[in-house]
């Protein structure tokens, strides 16, 4: 089994989603360059949504069009509807990732359509991109662990939406802890069994930090195959659900407890923990990270 | 395998003892009461050490006074030293937690011993109870996954003391993290090295969140097949090698983890909130808990 984990790094996206600070498009750039920097190749950058109820996410056109296409480098826009697909194609994102929401009650108070509107929509995309081109697709499937509104969610419900999302000839399928209720016995089981339904397609994870359980849940994902997970940098992040919760799990303390038992991740951990200083300088926050505030073991050589 | 897991309170004693507001006895008290009342039946609650050196740690003897001999109830005091065990007896103590450090940097500025001195006087407090009676003795070996001062801390080291602790007839043998920087991996394989000399001595593991790997380590101690931990209400405490990070593991986090995958504890969720809160409002410190921030899910019925 291959010792290198794929982090795909969120911070400016869902990171920044909920934050109450609103940064302006060039600083959500200067972000995303930082984190070039400590070694990050896949980004969720943009958001296409609209600018109006998620101004957080406002400037997607000017972002992509000044990040996408850098060599070595996949920029990714979040997409919820068709609207935002062509949004991704105009503006030549690298990744395309589509959300369904495992629950109706999710679904129509965050994105106005049920999770079978969702699943409809994903593959009228998908066909849209059949016929006329564009980036490849990655499915994320939300509040797969439990939702807000409709409570637990069921494996069986989860494993439906991945087999159909399978079906479309996707890049990557994802399982997101929206809300981070997860527990890491749950997640190896989900795991399984998405695996055993999606076949060879590459399965990414998602998890918020928000009763503490993230690292654990990353860590239980590995050990059941599991190579591409999402984290934030600093930590970043919100729930809205939870107004005091924090938000995605972090990508210096992945990094961490990666690499600290010889997993490969090829960021810098040093350069993450400025970075979330940096970030967290900005948005008038401190990073909640745990290695943002304790810092590496053991100590680097100076 | 059994679905209880034992978790030993340590908020009256870890919890408090690093933080900046000293709290009097009687609060101390009020504390472990509460936490009777959540279900603790196993507490850490007083270290005989120099109440000079450790203020937080002071009323030792009036609190065991007051906590000891009750009904289903263990009252765990810490020891470093022969003068610490006749205190532990004297007091009638349920349980003494006697120490031995890892690393030689560690013991000699913490306890003022090397590790050798320490065991040394392990086997003296053993042979004094075996001659005079005294509470059961649990070993704990702190710095057990890296040491400020010497850095790494390897598995033989760790086994070799569990060995000698083991054949002194000790009721219970711990690894502690003391300054949070295992990674599961790594504690999945040291559990695993040290159940294989400790025979039927049950094995305790003690986690702090300081790098964010706590509840991962939870995790992974009881998927080797551990099955009692240590936490503290709120994650209270701190690490006197990193000002700004969190403390010990947080009870309610641990038992929010570990009942969703349907392990039972035994603790009340709704009270150790409560609790965290109340204790938090004491130390002038909200509670640094996932829970205690984001609420159980799903929502307890109304």
């Amino acid at each position: 089994m291959s010792r290198f984990i794929e982090i795909v790094e969120v911070g400016a996206r869902d990171g920044l989603q909920n934050e109450k600070v609103v940064l302006e498009p060039a600083d959500k750039i200067e972000l995303v360059r930082r984190l070039d920097a400590c070694g990050a190749r896949r980004q969720e950058v943009v958001s296409f949504v609209n600018p109006k109820r998620v101004p957080q996410m406002a400037g997607a056109e000017e972002m992509i069009a000044e990040l996408a296409g850098a060599p070595g480098r996949s920029r990714i826009g979040l997409v919820l509807n068709e609207r935002g697909w062509d949004r991704a194609v105009a503006g030549q994102c690298d990744e395309a990732n589509v959300v369904v929401c495992a629950t109706d009650g999710f679904g129509i108070r965050n994105q106005g359509a049920s999770s079978a509107e969702q699943i409809a929509t994903l593959a009228a995309i998908a066909a849209k991109r059949q016929a006329e081109g564009g980036p490849p697709i990655s499915l994320t499937i939300s509040v797969a662990f439990g939702c807000p509104f409709d409570g637990e969610v069921s494996e069986d419900q989860v494993v439906a939406i991945a087999q159909e999302g399978a079906a479309l000839g996707l890049a990557e399928i994802a399982l997101a802890d929206t809300i981070g209720v997860a527990d890491p016995w749950t997640v190896r089981k989900r795991v399984e069994a998405v695996r055993k339904v999606i076949g060879d397609i590459p399965l990414r994870m998602h998890f918020h930090d928000t009763r503490n359980t993230g690292i654990a849940n990353a860590y239980a994902s590995v050990e059941a195959g599991v190579r591409i997970l999402d984290a934030s940098v600093g930590g970043l992040g919100g729930c809205p659900f939870a107004p005091a919760a924090t938000g995605n799990i972090g990508t210096e303390d992945l990094v961490y407890m990666l690499e600290r038992a010889g997993f490969e991740t090829g960021l810098d951990l040093g350069k993450l923990i400025e970075t979330a200083h940096w970030i967290g300088g900005k948005i008038d926050k401190a990073p909640v990270s745990g290695l943002s505030k304790a810092g590496p073991f053991p100590k680097p050589a100076e």
